[in-house]
């Protein structure tokens, strides 16, 4: 399903990276991998990430301008908040090469394309994407070539959008490593919303409440930190912006969900409260069975990671 | 604070091991690893269990009744589920040799003490135990000797053991690699209902919304399922057993935590509900510094897990 990273030429003559955070940067590592673009241009808003990328050699050229930077290329792809999308959108689309492709990797898509849709211009083509990678860290540096390496991605074409280019993105996405498949965008923000954005805000709130308790001091919660909670942390040190926006934008149906989870919870602090450890028991053997499905899909391993030892992790 | 795990010699002459899963397993390997007993006896009520150990090599000796493994031991080491430790101590009490330490490795410390300490003979010291470490695999043939590698193992002594019997167990427990702390039961069981037991409940909850809900199907979520759920997932997949006897043996505590958590969710889902943006960033930019600080007190890594990369782990 997926091209062997190493057969591939260019596949664009020139993309541009707006924002320069770790998909951006993930990205061009993984076009350099694999020589798929001539050239990748890049443009961040503050002056600090850009003598960054400078200094560590992040695109081959990049720019004091957004305009600048999409100037002539032949796709442009927002690694930027979901949030500012739209006004980023509005600010390169006068600089718009006609034929290009413009695309993004946000983690909502429905608002995305609310958003920037209106500010494409005839003759280019605007084709979402959002790849299902990442790490706790953000900024320039913290990019890698194999962060898409057989993870998703899915593109949602906005129904007017050229097939060529569809074809062409997917190519690129592949070419990086990843698995593409096409979505619809209130799905693709549904699925999202059980498999990535609830299980953050859930995570970041019972980090909070570890903080905020008054009986067991942070240094305790720090030092004990047991599989759960590490994982947790982990999860909750994904960048705030980020995922300010995301919740901002994918309202209904993060809160869809966690109106479902806040039931379920309910029904097992019932079971606690009352000692039905049947209820539990058979929960949580469920739960174990849906973790063997996910490993033989091939989205994780195996390994044993909650002891973080050399069989874990390196 | 740690011996280094090569300057040991036997601290006991006989350990027995009453449960031979994923704890009692990697005890036996890291004792193994230094030679810090002179013998290792284990029992398993399951045969199958027993034959597994026998196969592997997992303890010296595996007798086919907890009686005969205790029988002669200086430890007798309790690796059962919290909620059968009370019977198992029934079971083993007239065995027991005279001067014996009996030690535990459950998560919940105020029940085990209570279920436990009545069958203890007179002549015989009782030192509750927890190491706080662990992978969501289960079972003999899950163990490994690195398992407690710079992890705590808090100790929970009764008010009469002797301070030699705590000593030597502390002695014991450094000597498998681990860092040793003493805590009372009750704030015990209150850490750890923030850091681990808690965290563990919400992770099965999420992970069962995911499966419950009708319009994604299991396979999407299988499929799609990104670093927040695949780590809940992980999370989720831990012994059903165990966890089961954890929440209905430290109820009170997981109940107040499950209480302020359901709390502090609302308050955020009230903030997305009400585009209460500022509140958002804040909350997420305190829980990223929390992580900062279990980083720096040692308890986790900070290499990206996210990515599941070559960076990330093995």
């Amino acid at each position: 399903m997926t091209l062997p990273a190493t057969v591939s030429g260019p596949i664009y003559d020139r993309i541009a990276l707006i924002g320069l955070g770790l998909i951006a940067s993930s990205m061009f590592w993984a076009i350099k991998r694999s020589g798929l673009a001539g050239e990748v241009t890049g443009y961040a808003r503050s002056a600090t990430t850009r003598d960054t990328a400078r200094r560590i050699g992040l695109c081959d050229r990049v720019c004091d301008s957004a305009a600048e930077a999409v100037e002539g290329a032949d796709l442009v792809v927002l690694c930027v908040p979901v949030g500012v999308m739209g006004d980023v959108a509005a600010e390169i689309a006068p600089a718009l090469k006609p034929g290009a492709t413009v695309s993004d990797v946000g983690s909502v898509k429905r608002h995305v394309i609310e958003a920037v849709g209106p500010h494409i211009p005839e003759g280019v083509d605007f084709v979402p994407a959002h790849p299902l990678a990442g790490t706790e860290h953000s900024g320039p540096e913290s990019g890698f070539a194999e962060l898409f390496d057989n993870r998703w991605c899915l593109l949602v074409p906005v129904e007017h959008a050229a097939p060529a280019a569809v074809q062409r993105l997917r190519h690129l996405w592949e070419a990086m490593g990843a698995n593409v498949d096409e979505m619809e965008p209130d799905h693709h923000d549904l699925v999202l919303a059980v498999t990535s954005h609830a299980p953050h805000l859930i995570a970041y709130t019972m980090v909070g409440v570890a903080d905020d308790l008054r009986r067991v001091t942070d240094s305790e919660v720090i030092k004990y930190s047991a599989a759960g909670f590490r994982d947790f942390t982990r999860i909750a040190a994904s960048d705030p912006t980020m995922w300010r926006d995301i919740f901002l934008t994918n309202k209904a149906a993060t809160l869809e969900i966690l109106g479902r989870f806040t039931e379920e919870l309910f029904a097992l602090q019932r079971a606690i409260r009352t000692g039905d450890g049947q209820h539990l028991f058979d929960y949580f053997t469920r739960t174990r069975a849906i973790r063997r499905g996910i490993i033989e899909a091939g989205q994780d391993t195996a390994a044993p990671d909650f002891g973080r030892g050399p069989k874990g992790k390196t």
